[in-house]
């Protein structure tokens, strides 16, 4: 138990700012104008986030970022639809094993957990399996931190005349995805991430000719997004019951990404905390698992060190009772740790938190000798 | 645009206590011990509310109301069974939907909405169509207020040998749900209505050996409880990222309960409330759509009055003026609307909510010669 209220050096739930916890302190009627007009305004701001214009159309939906990425799949792939999942990872198993059990047709392509997924794999894949009607790849893998080359991949998709969808989970808010520009048929984030809101809901921002093609694909009431889009068009309401605090909380959020210069800024401020934790963990001894190329600045995943007394269930602990969360790795090849760059944070904090690691690391060398 | 926060008197989201919104000004890293603990004291409070003991497990998932009962009907019902809903109501209707949607076998026994489930007809088709393994129940029904006779269902339906589940989402934390003692699969609720919590989460009360039995039925990855159980037992975590400030805020209002004197005294409060509006609208001419012996004192559904000048829109928005936000009607039969006596208020509240009413009439029947 940590005695103090910690910093989340994880990839959500983070820290968010006092100011947008505090926008969950009144109540609202969900039917109320006052909120019909939060609604619109999120959806709104969503929307010009991912540099959206009027093909596109912001769908909140209740629940975790998985709830949405079902969602999404669900609605958007009909039963004679085939998906084709580009893997580096745990969240794109995961579109992979969505699809399968809601029955759709669906394969992969695999790469190492280090490896970036390969423009020129796909292109040759969807020459040789024409019937593959989607793509969907996951922009930043949070598995390891490593960005994926979403427009190369959007790119090829596009020529082939394919819908491409988007798990950009932990990249929405920060790494660039200008849906203006950049052909892309849904994309699919959280309350939680670099958009800096607490958690409980998700969101995709699809296109319209997509989202109307897509009635009546979806068995599951809850998570039809045609249907929750068209909810919302009908009268500004949410169908069912919304997490009113958390919706107020991501606007508070939206309004502060637009304050501190929106998604450009927001990444210049990850990547300052990338920086610093990279430099500093390497002069304390310890390796990053990507290589630069490939690394996003929103998570940062390090190889246990060698050193003789690193346990990590004890770091863990240690780093927790100086106020610090971070994150255990969640990779199948090696042993790792996490430590999340984005949330409410900044280089002080960092440097903090390396003060605290290289206090602790001495024990390790100490107790080499046992 | 009103002009004060609020008195939410509404089906849910609802007047929560200030104490239960604070809760949410922290934020929690969802996978770190303390936030276990939480998770783990919501769920052992869930239970006892419910007067569960070994026999059950809460299961909370993330989501409004309509996704637990859609996670319910998806893991518990498998492909060869068959669902029989009682419907009276929007409520029951939903289920129907939703089991029929994930092409699950369903049929349904239908009441008008102003009428109770009967006992004797849910009897004699249990006889009849021997293949129904499932029985549904709203517990209270939101769209008028009406509360079907629980325990004389869950008795044929356990003598029948059937599984019963219970939509108990207005009903949870007020009207008595002994599971200890009541034959029950399932009871499905959420963490706003009256718990008192904020909007976010659903959870279920299931028997073990069902949600066992269920392993693998649910297509779905988000709304597989099964699955969501085991991520439980296994870690004290979500599979998912949980709503942290939700569940931080229904644990508040679990504990709330508790002080509050539990269910039993919940009612008695809610009975109050109920009682002063009745007494008090009947005086101002209002007409109360249940009779007595029906009617639940959770939400009251009053016809339109026949004056003049009475135009449900204004009146919405006057009484928003003056701080009460109050619901329409949800009848396909008749013109009405419902004022809800759930929430964090008391008598005070509905005496200033009548005086407020009693003023803005007057105008009705001045308007009466136009
Ligand atoms: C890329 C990606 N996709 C999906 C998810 C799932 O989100 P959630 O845990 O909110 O269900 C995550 C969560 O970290 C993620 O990083
Ligand atoms: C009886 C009942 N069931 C289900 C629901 C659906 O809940 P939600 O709106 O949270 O999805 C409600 C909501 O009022 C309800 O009253």
């Amino acid at each position: 138990m940590t005695r103090v209220v910690p910093i989340l050096l994880t990839p959500g739930p983070l820290t968010t700012r006092l100011e947008t916890r505090q926008a969950m302190l009144r109540d609202w009627g969900s039917r109320d104008d006052s909120f019909i007009a939060m609604t619109a305004e999120i959806r709104q701001r969503l929307l010009a986030v991912a540099g959206g214009g009027d093909r596109h159309v912001a769908v909140p939906l209740q629940g975790s970022g998985t709830f949405i990425v079902e969602a999404a799949i669900g609605t958007l792939l009909g039963p004679n639809d085939k998906l084709l999942v580009l893997i580096n990872g745990a969240y794109g198993e995961r579109i992979l094993t969505i699809a399968q059990r809601l029955g759709r047709r669906a394969l992969a392509l695999r790469w190492p957990e280090n490896q970036a997924v390969e423009p020129d794999l796909l292109e040759q894949t969807l020459r040789e399996t024409p019937d593959i009607t989607h793509v969907a790849l996951v922009h930043c893998e949070t598995t390891t931190g490593l960005e994926n080359p979403l427009g190369a991949i959007a790119a090829i998709t596009a020529r082939h005349g394919k819908a491409f969808l988007v798990d950009a989970m932990s990249s929405f808010g920060a790494l660039k995805i200008d849906i203006g520009r950049t052909p892309v048929t849904a994309v699919m984030a959280s309350s939680n991430k670099c958009l800096e809101g607490a958690p409980g809901l998700g969101f995709a921002i699809v296109e319209k000719t997509a989202l109307r093609a897509a009635q009546g694909n979806n068995p599951s009431l809850s998570l039809d997004l045609y249907e929750q889009w068209q909810g919302f068009e009908k009268n500004g309401q949410w169908r069912f019951t919304p997490p009113v605090q958390v919706a107020a909380a991501l606007l508070a959020a939206l309004r502060q990404l637009e304050t501190e210069g929106g998604p450009e800024a927001r990444l210049r401020r990850y990547r300052e905390n990338f920086d610093i934790l990279a430099r500093g963990m390497e002069r304390l001894g310890f390796r990053l698992f990507l290589s630069p190329a490939d690394q996003a600045p929103i998570i940062a995943t390090f190889h246990y060190p060698t050193t003789a007394g690193f346990h990590f269930p004890a770091f863990y602990q240690a780093l927790a009772a100086e106020g610090f969360l971070i994150y255990p790795g969640k990779l199948s090849q090696a042993d790792t740790f996490r430590i999340g760059c984005i949330g409410a944070i900044g280089g002080d904090d960092f440097r903090r938190l390396l003060q605290a690691i290289e206090v602790i690391a001495k024990d390790w060398t100490n107790t080499k000798s046992r």
